[in-house]
């Protein structure tokens, strides 16, 4: 996000909205993540129908920013990597939902 | 988009986002712009808190998906530039709005 993205006035109908969590893939993926304990790496690469190398740049973002967490296993003889959303991840999921549903009410509000 | 940002799976919380619609930038704008008969460029501008040039990108993708309309007039001796929504950005709003209530729907179950 660069300082001309940033919202500054009242007027804005996404106000309160990070690109961070909003994105299109890491918003589908928080939420899977927000269902659960830990999530295998293969299960959301497959749920999302992305690459491994596009879910690894996102996954990347959101550990970056505290959002998840990733930790790596064996289960069995096969190496496992698990992520799991953070308690920060759970929180700005909900601030996006809140969000999220401002927006839809001022849309519906104008039918 | 690409292809590997589709989703093909049953499971994605994402399903029926297009991320020509669910862009931060252009979510706003097609908000304020669902609100309105047709809004000029300069308030869009102020109202998101962008420079022209991105605004004008933004509205680019807009115009080109066929969601939103651009006219040229002059208000006294000062050009203005209008958008406007289409019948098909509404449409495409409403979608999305759709979308976004599911998955705030699962978010909110997983609680």
């Amino acid at each position: 996000m660069n300082n001309e993205d940033l919202n500054s006035t009242d007027d804005s109908p996404t106000k309160g909205i990070d690109e961070v969590v909003h994105q299109r893939v890491r918003l589908g993926l928080l939420t899977i993540l927000n269902g659960a304990r830990r999530v295998e790496f293969r299960f959301l690469q497959e749920s999302m129908a992305l690459t491994a190398g596009n879910l690894s740049q996102h996954i990347r973002v959101l550990e970056e920013a505290g959002l998840v967490r990733v930790t790596k296993g064996v289960d069995g003889r096969r190496p496992r990597t698990w992520v799991s959303i953070t308690h920060n991840g759970r929180t700005a999921l909900h601030v996006e939902v809140a969000s999220l549903k401002a927006l839809i009410e001022r849309v519906e509000s104008a039918n």
